[in-house]
C-alpha cells in the first residue's frame, strides 16, 4: 500500500514537531539512538535530525558477535550521511559478563538475543543519563502489534517517532527523508541470531502483514476477511492473531490488582 | 493510616488470585523475583508463595559493591523463612563490564545506580526466559507515584502484586503474611548508593507522603489542602507534586505521534 506524498509530508511535519516538543518538555538536550543499520533506526534518527539539528542527535552503533559487518558499516554510513555523531560500543563483553555470572549457564538462543537487546537499552540510558538526552526508540507499528521486539530491550525507550507507522509506511518516509536506498531495500532482520529475517519468521512479506493488521486490528475485519484481503493463507493469519494477542502485555504497563487485570 | 484487618485479608485474597491468574494466562511455570532484603520484595514474594506454592517462586539475591551485607542476609533469611529457592548473583562484574565498554567513562553516581537496577532486570529476564517464569515486580504505589524507581530497571517487570498499595499499606500486608519484623521495620532505601534512604530524599516519612498522595492524587485536594492534611510543609508538598508530574512518563508506555502525546 502506497502512502501518498502529501501524507508523508504531513507525517514528517507532525513527527518532527512531536520530537522537538517531547525533548523540550523533558528539559533534555537532545536524543540518543541505537543505530542498527536497518531502516527503522535510520528513519527515526533522520527525523530527529530534522527536528533538532544533527548536533542534538547522538548515535550508538552496538554490534554483537552475531551482527554482520555490513549492518554496522551501513549504520556508520547513515550516521555520516546525516551528520550524526556516534560511538561504537562492542556489547559482546557485557553479554559474556552476564552469562559468566549466571548461576546455571544459559543455552537458550532467544534468551541471549533478548539479553543483547537489553544490554543496548542499558547503554542508551547510560549515555542519556549522562548527557541529559531522551532515548529515541525505533519500533514501528507492525513490530509493536506482533510483539516483534524485546520487552525492556529495544522496547525500552522514551519516545517512538515511527511507532504509529506500519513497516511499509516507514519505507515511504525513509525515501522522502533521503535515507540510503540500500538501507530502505535491505531485508529486515532483528539481528537476534545469524540468518534471521523478520518476514521468514512472520510467514509473509511486510506488505501483506501490514494489510492484514490494518484490516484486523485497525478495522473490524474477522481473521478470515483480513486474511483474504491481505492475500495470506489462514495459517499465517491465525499465527499473526496469536502473536498479536500473546504480545498484549508488551504494549501495556505492568498490571496490578485493581488495574490492568 | 491503619489498614483494617478485614481489608488486609481481602487484599491478600484478591492478590493471590491475581498472581495465579496472570501466571496461568501466560502459560508460565511460576515467577522469578529479585530479593533485596527490603519489605516490598519480601511482601511480593510472600504473596507469590501463597498464590503458587514455594516451588513455583524463584528468588535472585543480587548484591552490588554498594549493598550492605545486612540487606543480603535479610534477603536470604526471608527466602529460607518462606521456602523460596534462590541464587546469589554478583552484579558488580557486569556493571564494571558496562563501564569498561563505555566510550567516555561514567562518573555520574545516579547513572550507575540506574544501571545496577537495569542489570538486575536483565538477570530476572534471563532466568524468566529460560525457566518460563514471569518477572514479579516489587514496586508499590508510593514509589510509582513519585517515580521512585528506575525506568526499565526495577520498573521492568511483568506483574506488580503490591503496585496498588501505598508503602504504609505494604507494611500491614507484610505483617499479616508473617514477614520478619526486622524487615518490616527496616529504614527503606533503594540501595542506589551508600547511606541513601527514601524518606530523607522524599523529605518526609512515608506515612505523611502516603497521606499527601492519597489526598492529592486519589482525591481532589489542592497542593495546599493535601499538604495541610498530611501535616507536611509547603516545600515538601511542592516537591512531591513536582516528582509526581515529572515521573508521568515512567507510568506510561512510550508515546508516539497520534498516541500518548
Amino acid at each position: 500500500m502506497q502512502v501518498e506524498k502529501k501524507r508523508v509530508d504531513e507525517y514528517i511535519h507532525e513527527t518532527t514537531d512531536f520530537i522537538a516538543r517531547k525533548v523540550d518538555e523533558a528539559g533534555a538536550e537532545g536524543v540518543v539512538v541505537g543505530l542498527s543499520g536497518g531502516i527503522d533506526s535510520a528513519t527515526a534518527s533522520a527525523l530527529a535530525v530534522e527536528a533538532l539539528g544533527a548536533d542534538a542527535v547522538h548515535g550508538l552503533v552496538m554490534p554483537t558477535g552475531v551482527s554482520d559487518d555490513e549492518n554496522m558499516s551501513d549504520a556508520e554510513r547513515h550516521a555520516r550521511d546525516f551528520g550524526i555523531g556516534y560511538d561504537v560500543v562492542e556489547i559482546q563483553p557485557v553479554v559474556d559478563a552476564f552469562l559468566d555470572g549466571h548461576p546455571n549457564g544459559v543455552d537458550d538462543t532467544e534468551a541471549v538475543g533478548n539479553l543483547a537487546a537489553r544490554v543496548r537499552m542499558c547503554y542508551n540510558y547510560l549515555v542519556a543519563n549522562e548527557d541529559s538526552l531522551l532515548v529515541l526508540g525505533t519500533g514501528n507499528r507492525s513490530e509493536m502489534l506482533v510483539g516483534y521486539y524485546t520487552k525492556y530491550g529495544d522496547g525500552g525507550v522514551d519516545i517512538l517517532p515511527v511507532g504509529g507507522l506500519y513497516k511499509t509506511e516507514v519505507r515511504e518516509v525513509a525515501r522522502e527523508l533521503g535515507v540510503s536506498e540500500d538501507v530502505v531495500e535491505k531485508t529486515p532482520t532483528a539481528g537476534l541470531w545469524e540468518g534471521q529475517t523478520d518476514e521468514e519468521e512472520l510467514g509473509a512479506p511486510y506488505a501483506d502483514v501490514d494489510d492484514f493488521l490494518r484490516a484486523y486490528v485497525d478495522g473490524d475485519a474477522s481473521v478470515e476477511e483480513a486474511g483474504d484481503s491481505a492475500g495470506i493463507g489462514e495459517e499465517t493469519a491465525r499465527r499473526l492473531v496469536d502473536l498479536y494477542q500473546r504480545s498484549e502485555h508488551k504494549r501495556k504497563t505492568p498490571p496490578y490488582p485493581g488495574f490492568g487485570r
